[in-house]
């Protein structure tokens, strides 16, 4: 991972020498706020990777990957009042700290910062850049409805999880990839190989995600084990178990999700029971496997010596197994 | 106004043969009833007179234009969630009649869709335009949040009053009106020309808009008369009275403006009383004039045939007068 922390360092540098500030200070404070809470910069990193692999200076992708970490950074600030989320990254949500006004304003000033960044590449790949970046943020705005929409939906189906995620997580991470393709100017199967590796990496990423709350351990994941469970979400645990339980594993799965009473780590427990019975820890394991092995696929037919795609290939690693 | 009425039925024509249609419905339904709403597509016919009167055909501007529109229409979702406004053209607000996260969402979506349509110019023009539609955005964020500040600072002065209904409203009439300027080709002095008449012209409307709230009416404006009055609104008429006020009148304002007692049309008639005593009328009058002087200056120097030229006068005149 020593190359990832070097890729990491020229954004968080990039990031540093920014000028986020401005007037109303009302406006620019809660984004440089989010800009600084930090995060694992993964968007940009992965454009400047792929722009490397693919055999250009990633310094001179940076400001479009810039762009893509602001994009990212936007959705967060509007997800987060959407789920009514107090915490991110340890600290408070923006219309927890500022108010929601403040939050949905900076949010679409971060939007158009993200734009202004992508217009910095040269004229040779605008508009392929762009275009790109518009298609994927339409997907991520579709993938967030979607979610949305499973709170109250109770025939989610796999097709549709699946679909959920790839909208609005792993087309980004694809599109970043292939953006720095576009920017180090490689050929039309190589833009798509780097774009299924993200695509497909980032659904594993997603499925991981999923499993790691029911089956992780709570002290290396930093989060509670049962969070997904104890909200309710409709995670590819959840949506499987439904698909394979009897009338009875239902009712009684429903009853569990619904019950106001039990205590959580009771809650936690028997429901995590209920998809240990079904098989649900094995099956989640292996499609995330199956996922994670089309985007070795992937990369694999990109035609670039194998130890220039190592940093990335150790990355997708480190993503699939830092929190088991 | 034969020559507008042409231009609108071409923005409208377009605007119908687009589908904004999509999936998941939650999201695409709020943005195509925005759309439908209608509303006199100011925005779109001003880039498209512009590139007009300097000798393009303005059917080649239609899409940039529809994404001015669409630019415009994503900031009333968000201002009207962020206002709590209930009501917008006649019909309910977007986050009135589904709810705030799909007003949120569908206004961000807009957003993308603006750049989709801002991306069909061609590649020769492709970065300017792009450029002034990003720096005019980041204008209007920045005027709503001052206007937004507003609401809760009693120090507003005429400055801060100008910059921001520059800032929220007038900037983006120019940079419409200059990109259709961008889109014929037309010369440096030109574009700014066509910005400044734009700007001026903006600037006058506002002012003309809060005029028409106090002096104004009522039949004819659309709005009961002393709208801005009830809702406490900082506008051009408040502040200039603040600003000339004696000690003795400004606490006999602050008190009218706060008390909850009085009846909505004493309230009005006292306010308005208070600005007729103070020359707040007159003032108001010579300072909207000056503006739209200054507007008509612009156009003035604007090297392209009188005739030519007519047809923004016209509407120029028309948005000043129609309230009247």
């Amino acid at each position: 991972m020593k190359h990832f922390k070097a890729i990491q360092e020229k954004v968080n540098t990039k990031i540093q020498k920014e000028d986020f500030s401005g007037i109303p200070s009302g406006l620019y404070e809660p984004l440089e706020y989010v800009i600084e809470l930090g995060g694992k910069r993964i968007r940009p990193c992965l454009l400047l990777m792929a722009c490397e692999l693919f055999g250009k200076n990633p310094d001179e992708a940076l400001d479009p990957a810039i762009g893509m970490e602001l994009f990212h950074n936007f959705t967060l600030i509007h997800d987060d009042i959407m789920d009514e989320a107090v915490m991110r990254r340890g600290q408070s949500t923006v219309h927890q700290k500022w108010n929601q006004n403040n939050a949905i304003l900076s949010g679409d000033l971060m939007q158009i910062l993200a734009n202004q960044h992508l217009l910095k590449v040269d004229d040779e790949v605008l508009r392929e850049v762009l275009t790109l970046y518009n298609q994927t943020a339409v997907k991520v705005c579709e993938g967030q409805q979607m979610d949305m929409n499973f709170e109250v939906d109770n025939r989610v189906c796999l097709d549709d999880y699946l679909e959920m995620i790839s909208l609005k997580t792993a087309s980004l991470l694809a599109a970043c990839l292939q953006m720095g393709g576009i920017i180090a100017r490689t050929s039309q199967p190589h833009k798509e190989a780097i774009y299924d590796f993200g695509l497909n990496m980032g659904i594993a990423f997603q499925i991981q995600d999923d499993f790691l709350d029911a089956f992780g351990q709570s002290d290396q994941f930093g989060k509670h084990i049962g969070g997904d469970i104890l909200a309710g979400k409709k995670t590819y645990l959840y949506v499987k178990a439904k698909e394979l339980a009897g009338n009875a594993e239902q009712q009684k799965l429903d009853e569990l999700m619904n019950d106001g009473q039990l205590p959580d780590a009771d809650k936690v427990t028997a429901v995590t029971n209920i998809y240990q019975d079904l098989g649900i820890k094995e099956a989640t394991e292996q499609v995330r496997d199956d996922y994670f092995d089309r985007a070795l696929t992937s990369l694999h037919q990109i035609n670039r010596p194998e130890t220039d795609k190592k940093p990335l290939l150790n990355l997708a690693e480190y993503l699939m197994q830092r929190q088991q």
